[in-house]
């Protein structure tokens, strides 16, 4: 069973993600700083995911006091902007722990940690319910989907791969058009990965290939996940899925997010308030580690907002917002 | 000065455009079976360059009489489907050469192809100033671009390019914006590349991030070229041009293309008679010989249609269609 991570004794290894699906190496951390340089390098990444690691990271300062529990906090909710489920795990992890004794506070921080996990499995399972129901029974759809929101973004089965693996365990799924995700190939390196070894049919494409699927009638539907939504309902997700979500809309094709409440930032009153990412322009002057382009300049920016207009729906694991 | 071939002596020798921009190596031809070859493999690419390719290649067998350029034709332009260059060019040289003296056929060949070569220079540099006159003056624009339009893909200034080259000269580009235009990105490896040597400010970007700098009013306009226009101006392009042109048209952007009268296919009636050349999955599973994705299924469509009505202006050397 694939996870992107173990707690084992005093260790808590993270499955390095920039290295499938050909190497599966561990990266074995006993401290907090070693979890914020795994999310800042993308070893762990997927919005609940860099959360659970998050929560896992913080407990591996519990021994050290409360004081070093604060400081590592502020840590790992530095370590990337944009996925709201990073501070939300971890000021859930502090709030639980905050009075407790300190001779309670490794029991404590873990005990919240696994609960966080837990919580999001349950709730991609949830989801995946909710999402499913969506889709009429005696159809196959064909779904096309962005970067990856399957185990590894997530320890569960996924929050838009989750509602597919549904799709297909009911029978309601023909095939998944998988968008490869450039520039770090999310979709090609990851998510191709969790359906083939999970006998799901899937077709891998290029983001611009996606379009002219469309206009091709060959995508019933979008399915996607998110990192931050705005109170009023936009979306921040991996940079392509506004071009998707404007095709998609072009096309009269419905486009679903699919997210845990988890992803929901209140304090954030619309997308224009979503700190965006912008990220090395080395990731755009390469491919798979080797340099393609000269050296020449760069726009990089990992995340995009897409507005409320352009959703179909949002299913989380309590309800679905249309 | 950059040029994608050169005839040197009887070897006809093509600029390796799939090692570029980091080596310069070139495939010296002395039988058409090695531009059939140059072509197949995109060692040259580029509606325009493709047609003179096939001018000179066709050329290589003159010495060998009529019935020898017949057969070297039929292979020549069986080598790619989509751009109508290909056939156009052939079909020139042997309407030209066909009842002359066989003593003549070498000087006949050659002269023709050099013909279409210098043509097509031209029709760059005229449609470079009809394009030019779109814009107005005492303003910068700042332009988004797809593959590769420029002298690698023409033999001249370019195309799309050609017309940024225009505006660049005459003081009204701002920026280019270049989509590294996978699989095989001509966008990086060759359009920054020519920008580059030309000190024209660019910046690249991944071919999913155009929809996103649209909305942010980061593009003024996005020009590119085209393989094969049907008689209802219906447009055959680098695959992700189609997207390209639903996203500008929902953001109000304009959408040009700029190409030579030789890519107009009157035989053709609409965009769907328009053969798409779908090619190698090795090009998305991976990128110059370096595997990322696992053994998944691909589609891998190297051209989609545009139809007429996302398209502002197709820009020739003659006239432009609106």
């Amino acid at each position: 069973m694939l996870s992107p991570f173990e707690l084992k004794g005093d260790i808590f290894s993270i499955l390095d993600q920039r290295e499938l699906p050909f190497e599966e190496r561990w990266i074995d951390c006993s401290r907090a700083g070693q979890v914020v340089d795994a999310i800042k390098t993308l070893a762990v990444r997927g919005a609940p995911a860099i959360g659970i690691a998050a929560a896992f990271g913080l407990s591996l300062e519990a021994v050290r006091g409360m004081d070093a529990l604060d400081s590592a906090a502020e840590e790992l909710v530095r370590a990337r902007p944009t996925a709201v489920n990073l501070s939300w795990a971890v000021e859930r992890v502090l709030k639980k722990v905050r009075d407790k004794d300190p001779s309670d506070l490794l029991l404590s921080t873990r005990a919240e940690a696994y609960a966080i996990w837990e919580e999001e499995k349950e709730a991609n399972i949830a989801m995946a319910e909710l999402g499913e129901s969506l889709f009429n029974s005696n159809i196959q759809y064909t779904i096309l989907t962005h970067c990856n929101t399957g185990t590894l973004a997530t320890g569960g089965i996924g929050t838009a791969l989750g509602i597919i693996r549904k799709l297909h365990s009911s029978g309601k799924l023909k095939e998944v058009f998988v968008d490869e995700t450039r520039p770090l190939l999310q979709g090609a390196r990851l998510t191709a990965y969790e359906l083939m070894k999970d006998d799901i049919p899937c077709t891998l494409i290029t983001d611009s290939m996606a379009g002219f699927l469309m206009r091709q009638s060959m995508v019933d539907a979008v399915i996607v996940g998110a990192d931050r939504i705005a109170n009023n309902l936009d979306v921040a997700n991996k940079i392509g899925t506004y071009s998707l979500a404007v095709l998609a809309n072009a096309h009269n094709i419905p486009f679903y997010v699919a997210v845990p409440m988890s992803t929901f930032d209140e304090d954030t009153k619309t997308g224009d308030g979503i700190p965006l990412e912008e990220r090395d322009p080395g990731e755009v002057l390469g491919f798979g580690g080797r340099q393609v382009a000269p050296e020449v300049n760069v726009y990089n920016p990992a995340f995009d907002v897409t507005p409320k207009a352009l959703i179909t729906a949002i299913i989380t694991e309590t309800r679905i917002f249309i």
